[in-house]
């Protein structure tokens, strides 16, 4: 793919607001994240103004992690929004396997139309009814054995899913992309998977293909993880270096460093 | 003005118990910001206890930042706790001008004599009604252009307000101050404002000058964020330095560094 | 004691679930302390799946640090779930003496048959009906003065009762221990000692001794404080090098470190 770094310049220059319906564990660092790398980040989830701000977010982004029936409602309504508003919303279902509250949640959410769900493949494969090793929020499952299940996600769906692991998988149900970025400190640090989510929608934003903006989406994002764990010593001064790398990163760097495979 | 850090001084003497009523993003590095400088932060905010913990608490902070309707009766109970017993609280109305919900919050509180209200500049125009550029929890409106309408805010609550932005602003209705410390990686980090109120509140216990309190105070972290610059290399880097360089100030530095106009 | 070691060696063989009901403050912080140090965290304290989750969490903490009366039920159910199956729960009483509300809540819970419970003097103090100095979620008693408290709780309970300080003291109502591990910037970061309960939860998963497994949690996590505070120039850098030094821990640096008085 040619230029990854242009998905990165555009979110840059527009700094778009980014709405958050997320969990506890992640509120603080996915708010960091996003301003290390260049968007602008705002966690309103109450019902009583999740879709009067969606209004004039540019894109939405959800995640069940520490979920509550309370948030169902305005998470829908936040979503229904951005659909009707033709802005981009992106799923995290975290743990969809881990309790069927979480589960039936996760699937409700998957028939609002997201543009883009991420998960790691323990999730994708519990979206799509599949046996999973996944005990907790971490993945069990190898990111290839849920290749199959994410394509049949995406076509059910009609969406861009996203399994992220050691090989990141990307499909819209036709095209797929895999990315070779990312450093195994990255799942040792908490919530990263679900501050991701940020970037995604930060990279959506303006772009017509959803596909390709979530792939260059996790390019950046491995790579920053690539830099930051050169200078680390352990997931503590790793999350540090991984704030500065993304806040460092140069398009030409992205363009150099970007390990995208297309097919 | 002379010896700004006698404020701080006497803060660290007494390490002041502060209990704060905040949003979720904030909470964790609001608490390591108030250790760091040297009180003695309490997150306490349900019903069952806010008022009741207010009781035992030298001073008290409010923050709308992840509203929820069921914290409005505890803000509002702690808040007369702190009136009736003549102690200070101060109000941060994050993203007032975002939704209605929002705004109806900061004002009903607002009129609940806050000693200090802080707010960017987006915000203090949304609490006296006037148009704003903001979009979400950042400034988008010059601390200049807030000027006027932070003086109509603090005749009409009789409290000081504090316009937090590249040089801040801070009037009593008669008197104001302006303080030049602080960086632009500040407003890099989530929740480094929010964080402020708990520094603030610290400064105003058991001094009988609001304002100048205030403005020792926005001095002192201005000038924490000036250090911590010097040796970072990105916003990851900048809050571990910034911490560091909360902790690490002494009085003769603060007299030195701050940078206080006075009129 | 003998190789203090073989408890963080199982920990990480075999990176048990480990279920948190905690506060707002303490859960990123928690969620990388135990990332670091080997276990698997899962934040799940909603009505709806604590339980549940349960079933498949080899432990269980519980923390009331941020309390709000409707989690008050599915910590209760989730700490019967752990009681029914014989797997191990650790109770952290934050603040137990901080409100009336607070008080209740941590006897009910002491009255759940808690594998551990872990506090700080005051807190202790509080359990057992003793005046405390402390004023919020600091601890204002020497652990000194908690000793014989904390050995009258460990016997009405029948747990194990750990009092964090300078000094650590252990006990399950017969033998004790203290722990001199430890550094004094630990309480200048907030919610570690929340975090600990994740470790020591982590070293109870598969333990006969439960007393002999909180020493050796005790030991390794002031061991890696004394580690991170020769790095450290303040706070924020100890947090920092604090969870590096979690994850670098080898078995012969915790043998050798362990400063454990057995009785």
């Amino acid at each position: 793919m040619e230029h990854p770094s242009r998905y990165l310049t555009q979110m840059r220059e527009t700094a778009p607001l980014i709405q958050n319906i997320t969990n506890y564990v992640a509120m603080n660092i996915m708010a960091n994240v996003m301003l290390a790398a260049g968007c602008s980040p705002a966690m309103v989830h109450s019902r009583e103004e999740a879709a009067e701000f969606a209004e004039r977010a540019k894109a939405l982004t959800i995640n069940i992690g520490t979920l509550n029936p309370d948030w169902v409602a305005p998470m829908c309504a936040a979503a229904e929004v951005m659909n009707a508003a033709g802005k981009p919303w992106v799923l995290d279902p975290v743990a969809a396997g881990g309790t069927s509250f979480r589960r039936a949640t996760a699937l409700k959410l998957a028939g609002l139309s997201p543009t883009v769900i991420r998960g790691n493949a323990s999730e994708i494969l519990a979206m799509v009814g599949q046996k999973s090793a996944g005990k907790g929020v971490d993945a069990r499952d190898a990111v290839a054995g849920a290749e199959a299940g994410a394509t049949e996600l995406a076509r059910q769906v009609g969406c861009v899913v996203a399994v992220t692991g050691e090989v990141d998988f990307i499909t819209d149900g036709a095209r797929h992309w895999r990315i070779a970025n990312g450093h195994p400190l990255m799942p040792q640090v908490t919530a990263l998977g679900c501050a991701l989510n940020g970037i995604v929608a930060g990279f959506l934003v303006g772009q017509p293909d959803a596909g390709e903006a979530t792939a260059c989406a996790l390019a950046y994002y491995g790579l920053a993880g690539e830099h930051a764990a050169q200078r680390a010593q352990g997931p503590g001064s790793f999350q540090m270096h991984f704030l500065d790398a993304l806040h460092q990163m140069t398009p030409e760097m992205l363009d150099t460093g970007a390990r995208i495979e297309t097919a």
